[in-house]
């Protein structure tokens, strides 16, 4: 039984997190942080947790809280994992960041767009970015585990076969929507209801935080410098990332080349799923499961390919992608506590 | 292994019938029916059981589909399954009925509510209600299990500890909203996204097929007649049914009595949660769950008692309830393929 | 032309006011207050508003900044209303209070369920309930007028003919469902789209601060005391209030007599629309307009009758009757600025 | 008073120009058509409208019914408005078609696209298109006008000073994102609130019906073949369609310069708005209004020119803009009946 404790319980992913973990056969939660709710009942704030958690009770986010655990997840702001990290790892206990404390190799870079210093660069070369698909070997033997953001997994999942293959032009469009849980559980009036509900925008089009992740990510596909163009939406749902990817073939390729090489590519990977070819992913076929959908189309039969990418923000692109970085650093079945079918409808 | 076939799988009671089922460790599907998509892959029209349902195809709703089956669940609209029963059970097989065909004891009733001629009225006395938390015994030995009504669920777990105590007026209101995927899965204008979203209404005031049946378990429940006035709603959501209960005390009787009364009588029902005096119950922490919570008021200390009863209409309304009818007839643990949390946000 | 001024103009009620008088012929507006947004354009806060309001800024609120105001609109939370009411009076302005500052009379329990002293109790006596319906002759001479709440607006529009009439009995229930922007503009949890959408609850059971206002309202009409059990709901959309009301009849009344008593006692008011009897008002049918629909049921010709009544809780639960107050006031057509159609769909 | 009659008055489009049509100061609305609903009264189906509309009755679509009208409004499906267009038009009737049947000048793509036989081909080339902001001198002598298409609208308004100053690549990209209002009031599956709720995906992406009719606008802008790569996806909410264009600068052109051309072009358009450099146009900003928002970014300073464009698809894309030609053709004032306010929240 693997001892978890999750730094940061109060937010979606943290909550995401307990509820797969509570089931996961292999998990025992044992710390759940919260520094406002300290010596509150975890079940009492998440009702839908009722009767899977024991007596939990939300405690102080510190090392002593945490020493028993063999893993500690963080579902934190950024900032917070890299704090407590060092003290954490000295003591043998394997970090999951699902912040973005980890995940830019570029130090600078990062400390450019997080606009905060970063107080432990020195972690960040051992970090293994947490994209199964991508670094599954690396991360069946990382101690710290930099999970993948939501928007970039859709969007690196969907360009990979493409990228690696090399037959694209590498100035790429990502025009991605979001549901307003990736804007997390914080007192804000831009995610009201009445704010976000009914309602349709782009958002941070000037550069988000994720465009230095992504392409970092598409690059090294690429195995040379990618331009992205990143335009992030929100969508009044709660749950659910759309893709629409813009790529322009270079090479003579076929249909039946481009999708025979997503097929390929994802022929072993369960989470990955790519439909026939001119299909619509929708994403509510994937909400509350840990599943990529990917289609692929060539309209008018031009040199625009348009690759649709959907996860759950949630699942996919937080907490499950987290539980599956997890089961590979034990040693556990992939997919051990992820093999869940979406909530459809 | 128990062998389960479903008819009519195309609608949202028996997508969600999939979705538990797929998952059920003691059940293999071997037929689905749809005499509109006979032939297409199951998964082609529900994306999101991709690779959880093997190669199976719609089939015709025959006898000869079904008759390798050791249970078959009807998803139907009401007035199908009185068509088939007589056959399959003669032949050996369970029937796990989610329409309305075998709920009502009283014939001349259901006929006037439904509006057709009852083909087999003889099959009626041997039903029994699927709502284990009252017929758990019965149902070990059902062969035609009628499971109850998505708004009956709701309403009788509200009212049945005060109605069995006897400490009530018969005369009760209960004022229920429902998500939109009570009304199914039809092409219909009235249930479209442009009519029913960012909007509130009642709807059938004046009487609604459920009064008959819940009336006929409260009144089971008090043993006399109940009146009970019955006020559906639609609210703009998905899936969820909050029920809003209001009965007069005729007793003294305190609050901590009250409360005591609803724990101890649902004390080992692992799926009604009694939550604290004075809760508010959220259809979201039910959401995909199998899950009843109840919470009590009584506003100004007075005689109106207020019982707030929250399912989701498709799991404890519905499929759940039905496969915890089937665990019970097969000798199952009643939570096998049940044991989920709520999707929440 | 009358010279309007809103203090709290960065709330829900605050621009409704906005756009209602932006287009009402008779009124400039000449000062609109927030603390935070001094020397902010208006319509930069809200783009919707852009072309319509010149180059209206923010200012503060203070008595400088309105004094040359015919009219002052506070849309601001309860308690800043009072603290600034007096003063303004004495120069002759006219006070439109959409908080609940003067909606009591009885002073002690006004700070009872307010939680704070009453700043200047004395000028309650002068206040006038802004319901027009109700308060028509008194409006057109109030210097002071106290906007009716939006439940409370729904509600007693809902059962005003029947305890005139004196037909029921005195125990009544009003099961109310709102949408969520009547929670207002502010950084809160609870009202994020995360936390509100596709979910459905009750709150404040208990005890909800319009209940002694509602109260007050049902017991002038019925001449005696009134018992009200008040349910308010939280519903997954913006705007609307659905009102479900429960009474019993005590004397032998026919259904025509029902539906005769109402159409006659609001024949002539614009804006309370009596449907056929046995319809579903549904709130979209009301959404930006300042229309309360109405209509009567009586459930298998019992002796319960359920009255439904929808608002737009921003229009004729606040900005929309706050507005057909002033042009009662200053004698104005009452529906000046007001005769428009609901947004539908 | 101009005598106008609606043909399909009971869509979306119909309904929408009744709300529009009802407060029109110079309009009577004397026959509204539908043939399943001769006889009804239109404010029993549409109950937003009672009091607007006399007791003006749904009729049958016929040339007596529409021959004393000054203008027909066709709100009708693709394929009707051509079947009448000829006698109307031989009456002395104006035609505003909001179906597609006059938008396309080349037949045989008409054809092709649209998957019927044009029955009036010769009408064609005297169709004036309806998007005032590019056609206004010929709407105003227009006897047949071809309201432009919604996704149309926002597209083309979003690229046209662009096309016209001549200085982007013309491999252009549209990624639409539109409410569901916009597949009309139809009995169908695939928009029920349980299908198209809680969930995002595109459509139509190998092919939809608007590329041509775009395609042909953005090549008589740029006087030369503009290929468009255009993705239409379906956004959980109502109403709303918000375009994010793409087009890659040939020129060098300064951020100041861009925004320039923008404000310049439209700086005597009253129903295009073009926002500060680098805002995110919000579509609830312009929900009800015949507006539509524009704002311009250039991410990371590059040559990838991002364009944000939203309008009210029932409004400028569709009834208000009707509207707004029918006032140029009879020498009104263009805004008459459309100075209207965006509903917010």
């Amino acid at each position: 039984m693997i001892n978890a404790g999750i730094v940061g319980g109060t937010g979606y992913t943290g909550v995401e997190l307990l509820r797969i973990l509570a089931l996961h056969s292999d998990v025992e939660i044992t710390a759940v942080t919260s520094r406002s709710d300290v010596g509150m009942r975890v079940d009492a704030l998440y009702p839908s947790l009722r009767g899977y958690l024991k007596n939990l009770t939300f405690c102080l986010p510190s090392i002593e809280s945490l020493e028993n655990c063999d893993v500690v997840f963080f579902a934190t702001p950024n900032g917070t994992a890299m704090l407590m990290a060092k003290e954490l790892l000295e003591r043998g206990i394997k970090i999951i960041d699902l912040s973005a404390d980890f995940r830019l190799k570029n130090v600078a870079e990062w400390e450019q767009w997080y606009g905060m210093t970063h107080t432990c660069p020195d972690l960040i070369a051992q970090a293994v970015y947490g994209l199964p698909e991508i670094h599954r070997d690396a991360l069946r033997n990382a101690d710290l585990i930099a999970c993948a953001g939501c928007y970039p997994t859709a969007v690196q999942l969907g360009f990979l076969p493409l990228l690696e293959k090399g037959c694209i032009d590498l100035n790429v469009i990502a025009d991605v929507k979001s549901g307003v849980s990736g804007a997390g559980r914080k007192a804000e009036i831009a995610t009201l209801m009445s704010e976000t509900g009914e309602s349709f925008k782009a958002y941070a089009v000037s550069g988000h935080r994720h465009l230095p992740e992504i392409t970092q990510g598409l690059t090294a596909m690429a195995k040379q410098s990618v331009n992205l163009t990143f335009v992030p939406h929100l969508t009044p749902m709660i749950r659910g990332i759309h893709a629409t990817l813009y790529a322009t073939l270079t090479n003579e390729i076929s249909v039946e080349e481009l999708q025979n090489l997503y097929e390929t590519h994802y022929a072993n990977e369960e989470f990955v799923d790519v439909l026939l070819f001119g299909s619509h992913p929708d994403t509510r076929n994937v909400r509350g499961s840990n599943r990529c959908q990917i289609a692929l189309h060539l309209p008018q039969g031009g040199k625009t390919l348009v690759i649709l990418s959907v996860i759950d923000n949630l699942v996919k692109g937080a907490a499950g992608q987290a539980v599956q970085s997890m089961n590979l650093r034990f040693g556990l079945p992939e997919n051990q506590g992820l093999a869940t079918v979406a909530l459809y409808p």
